[in-house]
């Protein structure tokens, strides 16, 4: 048996004991009664979590097939990718792969994205979409939404779609105020479930868009998301298991309230900038642009963060992250998110300062 | 909360209280060691279930997503869809989606497709890549997947995709004798795990047809797999508690050995026969094409199926399913799938045989 080492990578986060339990409910059909019952339950608490009258989806997927449905559905012309980091460049990638015209807006990792930047590009003319990451899991880079879907306005044509992967229920968020048109998510990160599951939303023009395109496929159709949903049903078979966790997971959500939950994950965050700033450790990212569900650290005291990392797992059986892709050792992160407490992460901080006196 | 009510529908299958414990372990990161440990586990043990050298893949989606992933990966110049029931018919349906030229090779539901239907098709050469269900779970008729793949000899050139989605695991199956392309499954059946993986594996002639296919995505690319699966890894966020439970139930596979577990289902299978034929019922599909993982019964005797199964429920909390589409309440279908054993089918007949009374 493994030993159980607690997780604060920046995803899949620790899964608490009472979740698993919900998951363990009795197998369903999934086009029963019982599963359109709870499939109805949920819609409304997506929704207020989503800010949205429209509808929300379960995909049973990763982030990625949302990302990468987001680009067949969504994209006849040519996509913007704005890409700040490991998984908003991998966007780029992806959207080549599926076939789409696309350019690269690049900052350097660490760096947000800013509205004008993307003012710029879009005024060419020559874009129908734009991809955009809130989070930037791999900088700890939260770019300004609200500024930048304001654009949306300027540009209507354009289809804005925001991977929330990250961030989602750790900061507000109003998908019908922001009037952007795709909204997705996934279940590891600040949900605190079992990787498996991504949600999302759209906007009424998306679903216009999507259904001027021919070859968007069926797994991943927004339309057959759409006609499955008004029949409180999915279009393939559901991730059952992780829908019964989601269910017990928004109970969780709406009993601490969705305002004291996004104050929790800050006080969280602060708690661990604290950390970094009392030991003279810096931030990858700068004021004003730092995500509230991780923390990306600057390595600018230049410590062994392999070493750091594995010590901090044979001592404590702690695991935080030592840094993503080519900024591995350079940086590490450290994750608030999920069903941590001050409780938790006060245990945390005194397990990286006793780990960091024994480097 | 809702009562416990037991499944033989053919899919989602009951899910025992030891696999969901199994999923239940603590979370652990999908680019840790300890992941790739637990690929690595599981790798041959998959190899030796699809009787192949070839590496097999766990995709974080349903069956569907394979099943569209196949045509995105392999499908060039058209595909011929093999349709005898809901869902080879729909896989016709959504190779126009994928934007694929396609062509339905159509039998009356309840019907096999036949080798040498199939053979005459091909000989146009119009095709280079084929779509077989093996196990039609709609009408419970098993296709003669041998006499099928023989003909890969004779059309090398075309990709054949065998869906084994509701028979693997309840009879052999041996994927490079076969010789086929691409042969995939889902969780949710046979396996006794909830839905939201899906297991495959691909030939080296269908690595290099993906390899010539630019638009193939990433989500469902054959080659990211493969690459990734070469360090035992998963090109996305993988349903880490699935394959949790994933290892769990092929251990117990194993336990039990494959031949004591494809005679188990051969066993179960004909208890249910048994109890057709004794109450004068009929079977949808003809001798010899008959599925050995669910039962596909013929309501030739022109009883109420919707009270019947509403009854069976109510007295005994058991569901079996009422027929699908177009052929609900003229057929039922009994699934003797996953776990189930000899007194657990001996309670379901005991059962069947009461609410019939009971009419």
């Amino acid at each position: 048996m493994r030993d159980h080492v607690k997780l604060f990578i920046p995803g899949p986060v620790e899964v608490s004991p009472d979740t698993y339990a919900a998951m363990s409910a009795p197998m369903m059909g999934h086009r029963s009664k019982d599963f359109t019952k709870l499939y109805a339950d949920i819609q409304p608490k997506l929704q207020a979590l989503f800010g949205t009258k429209q509808q929300t989806y379960i995909s049973t997927s990763s982030a990625w097939g949302i990302m990468e449905g987001s680009l067949r559905n969504l994209v006849k012309k040519k996509v913007l990718n704005c890409c700040c980091g490991a998984f908003s460049d991998k966007w780029y990638d992806v959207s080549l792969r599926c076939g789409k015209q696309a350019e690269e807006l690049k900052v350097e990792w660490g760096q947000p994205i800013l509205a004008e930047q993307i003012a710029k590009k879009l005024a060419t003319g020559e874009f129908d979409a734009v991809t955009l990451v809130h989070n930037e899991t791999s900088t700890g880079v939260l770019n300004p939404l609200e500024e930048i879907a304001k654009l949306k306005q300027q540009f209507p044509d354009v289809m804005f779609i925001v991977d929330t992967v990250s961030s989602f229920t750790t900061v507000p968020m109003n998908f019908d105020a922001l009037g952007i048109d795709v909204l997705l998510t996934g279940s590891q990160k600040a949900f605190a479930m079992p990787p498996g599951m991504a949600l999302f939303a759209a906007s009424e023009a998306a679903y216009a868009r999507a259904a001027t395109i021919a070859d968007r496929g069926y797994y991943f159709d927004f339309l057959e998301f759409k006609a499955n949903g008004d029949k409180s049903m999915t279009p393939s078979t559901p991730c059952i298991a992780l829908i019964y966790g989601l269910l017990h997971q928004l109970n969780k959500f709406f009993a601490e309230g969705l305002e004291n939950r996004y104050a929790r994950h800050a006080k969280l965050n602060s708690m661990v900038h604290s950390w970094v700033t009392k030991h003279g450790f810096e931030f990858l990212a700068p004021e004003g642009y730092r995500s509230k569900a991780l923390t990306c650290v600057k390595n600018n005291k230049n410590i062994d963060v392999a070493k750091f990392v594995s010590l901090l797992k044979e001592r404590h059986k702690i695991a935080i992250d030592g840094g993503y892709g080519k900024i591995s050792g350079k940086t590490f992160r450290i994750s608030n998110m999920g069903d941590e407490t001050e409780a938790s992460i006060s245990e945390l901080i005194a397990a990286l300062d006793d780990t960091l006196g024994a480097l």
